[in-house]
């Protein structure tokens, strides 16, 4: 059966970088057949072989697979290229019938919203008024690219408007950075294996380190991002998820709704965020920036201390940080042992003795890096060393793809197991609210103000540093070192 | 105080290898003081001047130290060489004269038995009669080269006698094996670690494996190693002693009676070895050398599968080989861990899944291998990755030491805790003998033959194929690789 992909929003950034790079990897890997029609849609007027170009432009610079000239003419024939106001409904039933004279027989459809969260909720609608989520002759599935909602409230209600009038299995809710190699690898990791997951504990686990660092600063974006903030950008998605899939219990099968149901449990164990367990920051210079209030008081960096109370993690302390214009871009995840009883060693071996570490990096460098105590050759000292292990260089040959072709791939298999159910948008939602609603109305600690190119303002290291802990250390090449004093 | 160390049988290779090079290096990288007089002992004619020549050589092929003019001029000074027939009662009280004379003033002394194991006991005798053992005016301690005993009978005989003369403390049973780094290094790495302890037990750990295969024939030691064969040559010291490190519980301090303590408890909690679980080999071709019977039964090969009867190991199989004239000089400890409860995975993607290994190499390329399951880029599917660590790599610019160095400098500090105690010696053999004895009647399993430059006889894989297992496959450059088929 034909599979009709729609992109809503096919003039944007998105559509160019990544989405039409990933279609045409997945074909030339051989993933998808050829069997597939992509339209984008969007205000422009744009012919179709203007729409071509772009796209083989963004192909040249972005897929993972080489353009070849013979792919290239087949794929681009089924490039196609929409102008329409998706807010006239009378448009919707002529949509319908350009795709089924375009692409006769029955056919799945793919709804892409790659548009200004405001037009969700109208297009979705449209769709389904027009019969056109259906799933009598194939299936019709629509993703959806954050922000979902811009607190508990509006998330629900659009989930409510959703499962009003589709299925909930119809709704793909994507989250790029679950698409990534090294955060799928960590259920792997934890599941595959025997050697991890009976130290996955707070027998085991003294504090979880989760940092995504942006080198960027606000850039371009400035008239969003003032309005959204650090929390509502990045920790109400990427970051609350990284924890569930590091801290979640293992589901019986790797299924989607086994899988998430994991997932929401996991979020409901966690503690609500006590405001002095807070850290905001703003980058000097954000205020400058296009499209910023003068006075703005939107954090670009955040910095939190988590409990899961549950019987796996009671009390220990989960530390999450983010921002924009730090030091470096990178993503990691890093678990800190307790010390092991060392009455055995005599106390000048102890001086040296660091505690064991395991470290996920997720990004730049994806790899994983357990470092332990081994004793110094030709003394009775021992220091920590590490083993490591990269993808690089362990799957030399096999690059590691964009996560959007292993995300794009799934919602044309129907495996929703990376994407975010309704009610684990709502949970993260729900625990990011009050603090955002604090943060607003300024109570809790004040907000700070960083350098850019640094770690975040030392309120962030203050936080750790109040109960004994410190942010690991993250060297300049990315992969980290020592603790940070 | 003034140290004097007598080596007994000074003229052999193991006075000239290892044992002034290792005095020496100490002595230059100053974890000894020059405070230090080395006599030689053999029934050889040789002037001083002759032995220091000999010995130079020696620091010059083997020393860890390099050898410096003015060093060499300072140590050569306290090197002597002294002929005496060890056997003639009359000449020892002139021996203890020598030494007071030579080294004025209190004096502690080493009394190193680099000697056939036949004149252990007369010499030890001699030197009690005349008050040489006594630690009045400094300590005086007895380092015995093995063999200690060919049987626990004779063991326990020359335990009896040693303590009848003189005190346990005073006794150091030297295995070089322990004095190796990465031995060493099981200890630190299970006890200095958080993640290793949890997860060294029965039901974590499926099976481990011991392997001291050596590529050498038996040479020139025809004559010696006729008589003993492999089990008493490797299996009652190195192996069991591995097995000790790597399966005892933790001591409650590194302190040599703590440690011997639980190493001889575990020795206790090893099963009698059933016949049936042993495989005897002998290389083609070992009948032809010199000092060897024509119808020669002497194993050169041997495989057996242990059980440690205790809470921690109760029905985890250790199995251990050694050889000679194997394919490749190799020792190393593998850790097989159970599989993980897979069900979550689907069935295609078990296909690949192999079981998480540790791998501790001794010899050669000292260091450390995880093996684990990693998802594969680009792919639902797992592949097992290794992650290793690697002292030469990882300590670079400090060489490791040779073996004897540390144990020779422990001597001298009093550091007992890597010389076997008499209780432990007599254990291993016990455990050793029945199998001896039963071998010697040829009860039980035939002697096998292999060829010479192969893994041993067939009979060594089907010991473990019988009980679902294979032994690690070594590779090459020997760092292992896949499970054997």
């Amino acid at each position: 059966m034909s599979t009709v992909i729609l992109i809503f929003g096919a003039s944007g950034d998105l559509t160019w970088r990544k989405l039409v790079p990933a279609y045409y990897s997945l074909i030339g890997k051989e993933r998808l057949t050829t069997d597939i029609t992509i339209i984008g849609i969007a205000h422009h007027d744009l012919g179709d072989q203007e729409f071509r170009e772009h796209m083989k432009d963004g192909i040249q610079r972005f897929a993972t697979h080489e353009i070849d000239a013979e792919l290239w003419a087949e794929f681009s024939q089924n490039l196609h290229y929409l102008k329409m106001d998706v807010l006239d409904e009378s448009l919707y039933p002529k949509l319908n019938d350009y795709l089924r004279e375009k692409i006769p027989g029955e056919q799945n459809r793919v709804y892409y919203l790659a548009i200004s969260p405001a037009l969700f909720i109208p297009i979705i609608s449209n769709l389904c008024a027009n019969g056109m989520m259906t799933e009598e002759e194939g299936y019709r599935r629509v993703v959806i690219e954050k922000p979902f909602g811009h607190d508990y409230q509006s998330a629900a209600e659009l989930n409510r408007h959703i499962h009003s009038i589709m299925n909930e299995w119809q709704v793909y809710r994507i989250d790029h950075y679950l698409g990534k190699e090294t955060a799928q690898n960590i259920l792997f990791f934890r599941f595959a294996n025997t050697i991890f997951e009976p130290l996955w504990n707070r027998n085991f686990i003294n504090s979880v380190e989760i940092t995504v660092a942006e080198s960027v600063d606000v850039g371009h974006r400035g008239d969003y991002y003032d309005r959204y903030g650090v929390l509502r950008d990045m920790v109400q998605n990427h970051l609350l998820q990284l924890v569930a899939m590091v801290a979640m219990e293992p589901p019986a099968v790797l299924e989607a709704n086994a899988l998430r149901n994991e997932n929401v449990k996991l979020l409901k164990s966690i503690r609500p965020i006590q405001l002095d367990d807070s850290v905001r920051g703003q980058y000097i210079g954000y205020r400058n920036a296009t499209g910023i209030a003068k006075r703005s008081q939107t954090p670009t960096f955040v910095a939190l201390k988590l409990y899961v109370d549950n019987w796996r993690w009671q009390g220990v302390p989960f530390f999450i940080r983010s921002g924009k214009a730090l030091r470096q871009k990178v993503s990691q995840i890093v678990l800190h042992f307790r010390r092991p009883p060392l009455q055995l060693f005599e106390l000048q071996e102890l001086e040296h003795m660091t505690d064991n570490i395991l470290m996920f990096r997720i990004q730049p460098d994806e790899g994983i890096q357990l470092s332990f105590q081994a004793k110094m050759p030709d003394s009775r000292a021992g220091r920590l060393v590490e083993m490591s292990f990269d993808y690089d260089t362990s799957f030399k040959g096999q690059p590691i793809p964009e996560a959007y072709e292993r995300l794009l791939l799934d919602v044309i298999l129907g495996d929703a197991s990376l994407f975010s159910r309704s009610d684990s948008i709502e949970e993260s939602w729900r625990l990011v609210d009050p603090l955002q609603k604090a943060w607003e109305e300024n109570t809790g600690p004040a907000l700070t103000f960083y350098e850019t190119d640094s770690w975040g303002p030392v309120e962030s290291e203050r936080l750790l540093s109040n109960a004994g802990y410190n942010w690991y250390r993250i060297d300049e090449n990315g992969t980290g070192g020592e603790e940070e004093e």
